[in-house]
């Protein structure tokens, strides 16, 4: 007798299902992957064992009876971080923790978000934020970006052009600080323009610092949410880029009125407490050293990715080096479709994220790439660049064979 | 200037915001939290720090690497501890870990449910199962239960009727082995007649089997998977009950046909992975010898209730014995509103889950309770069960005083 079939069952609306998992590739330059030498393993042992020992039996209570905003030492420890690294003025009860930022995205989109609805987001942006607003039936109008990150030009013409047609956005989503992919830093300047946009049309604002403690100097400025006034701003962070990505561990701090929804939307019966016990041990004692050193090993792999585009690509490759974070936005000459682009390095070992991904306009991006750094090594990013420029140069002609060719190729 | 109002903002259909918390009751028969004595606390110690050691650089990658079905040793451990326990045939590869079986919930209903449907649920039952399918606009029909489980003759005759309205159900949800809250256990002969008639009727069978290592004696039926030869069944399973609640993993066996669509909806980035690394770690050595010594103290705690129930209640409270598991179901005199029960026990200090919330017969139920019963100490369990009694005599006139009641409590 045959299989069940499930296929009557199923609704209308269903994403495309999953490929068996066949493994990373060789040469991985996708997904927020960070450095293995980067897992702080021996302080991780201790912090493990510390926080097992005096609190270990609070395991056998849901969220180890601390509520459904998460343990209180880490949201304490939030707190105090968020005050002194990005001027944000809040408490422990204002922070709510979740199974990393992407479970942030998917309740606020729950709590503000209905099929039909129009938010603002940068152009060129995060794949998981633009494929949950298409699946949710929502517009996402893109703002073009610059140097500065989100224009507020382009901004300011978007808002007028939408209360014309008397829609009013749910949201600004931006990443301001490190942005994806770009990797471009707003000016508090242009945070104070935005900001006034945005009380201006009504409209409040989604912050996404996921990456702002990636800085290459270490400094930042202040979070949008700290320059707001009138609590309009939504501000979520995680510890995957900071600390390791596999521990499922982010945070929102929202105004109650918000955050109360988000908590009513929120039935898993609390993000996973052993991961919020080991960061808040770690992070209250390590947080500050681990995080330059994290830093230094990260810019060290993108000036090794750099010099490999420039040595392989030559002038095919223009990118502007970023402020911090994990990842590099290239732009190939137009000839080069890197969505095939993508298809065809895979076949060769080589993962990397086709612009049209990540971007609300696939024809401006549509000869761009993402590139992620911070998990391969760097002959690994070596190697991975000179076999990408290969299959690019075999597929789109370009890059030329040329005298900046690097010969540890052949 | 006013606080930014989000309230123009919000779509329809939101639930109700959440209260501020405000800790857990002194007397806490609800929630499935166990017992901090049962936690193994210098076991967990040794196999995190055996598992950082190990494989603590792997926490720089998403899900270890490990793909987005899981860890995969935890998936190894599960599919022998399957094999061994329920007499279920499956691989890792069948298996798909995901944040607590809640998102299992979440990710099933996710890919078979829309707003309409209709599905097969136990009468009295978890009550994040009935909310979730109300969220959604799916109709739950209640299957009345005896001591042996769902009463087949009244499913058949709920399925019939349905054929007649031309409506299919997209499963029939059961907890089979030490069902909540009424502590059955459905006996094989039973699960085979539920099988026969989900084939006839082409619905599948939802096995939610989270309680299932919790049975007094250690032993259980084989599971409904088990005994299904075509892939008619998605099981689903927790170490939330038998080993802590707080670290959040549960795990679905599904076919690929609804894995796959599962997969594709869980845009997560991964469950904890820190969490399936200590609990691969630790069950693998432990996991036999663990349970047998945490249900011993359960079964201590139950009779513990029962004894306190009889001394104070007397004939007042009916029950059965529950063959496992962490909670009693309890009738109260058809004049107690349990809900009134529960919100006036609550200001006394004692939290208790009234009936109606746990059915999907309202009236059934509403002198019934569900009492938890592993995370209180025994002192408690007779402390909490003597205030219960008194505020249910003060408002509902019963149970009568009486030669039973408890001299310690005055």
């Amino acid at each position: 007798m045959a299989l069940f079939d499930f296929s009557p069952l199923l609704p209308a609306g269903l994403p495309a299902p999953a490929a068996r998992w066949n493994g990373l590739a060789k040469y991985s330059f996708v997904g927020g992957n960070n450095d293995p030498d980067g897992v702080p393993v021996e302080d991780f042992r201790a912090a493990a064992d510390a926080v097992l020992v005096r609190e270990g039996r609070g395991l056998a209570t849901y969220g180890l009876g601390h509520g459904p905003q998460g343990y209180r030492p880490l949201r304490a420890f939030l707190a105090e971080k968020l005050r002194r690294d990005a001027a944000i003025s809040c408490s422990a009860d204002d922070i709510m923790m979740v199974s990393g930022s992407l479970q942030a995205l998917d309740l606020i989109n729950q709590a503000l978000l209905a099929r039909g609805d129009t938010v603002i987001v940068e152009r060129d942006n995060y794949q998981g934020t633009l494929t949950r607003l298409a699946r949710l039936g929502v517009e996402a109008v893109g703002i073009p970006l610059d140097q500065h990150g989100m224009r507020m030009d382009a901004l300011a013409a978007a808002l007028a052009g939408l209360k014309a047609r008397s829609i009013r956005p749910k949201y600004i989503y931006t990443i301001p600080t490190v942005q994806n992919p770009t990797g471009t830093v707003m000016p508090e300047s242009r945070r104070l323009e935005l900001l006034r946009l945005s009380e201006q049309h009504g409209v409040p604002i989604f912050e996404d610092d996921c990456y702002a403690d990636l800085t290459w100097d270490g400094q930042r400025p202040r979070a949008i949410h700290a320059l707001a006034e009138h609590g309009s701003v939504i501000h979520i962070g995680s510890f995957s880029k900071s600390v390791a990505p596999a521990l499922r561990v982010g945070f929102v701090v929202a105004p109650w009125q918000l955050m109360s929804i988000m908590l009513a939307l929120k039935t898993d019966a609390g993000s996973g407490a052993l991961e919020q016990m080991l960061l808040a041990e770690y992070c209250t004692a390590h947080f500050d050293s681990h995080v330059p050193e994290l830093v230094r090993g990260l810019r060290a792999k993108l000036e090794t990715l750099m010099d490999a585009l420039n040595a392989e690509f030559g002038t095919a490759a223009e990118f502007a080096a970023p402020h911090g974070g994990i990842f590099l936005w290239v732009k190939l000459p137009d000839q080069v479709d890197a969505m095939r682009l993508a298809q065809a390095a895979l076949k060769a070992g080589v993962a990397i994220n086709p612009g049209p991904e990540w971007s609300t306009d696939p024809v401006h991006a549509g000869s761009r790439l993402r590139l992620c750094f911070a998990s391969p090594s760097h002959q690994e990013i070596r190697d991975g660049v000179a076999i990408l420029a290969e299959v690019c140069r075999q597929e789109f002609g370009v890059p030329i064979r040329s005298a900046n060719m690097d010969k540890t190729r052949l």
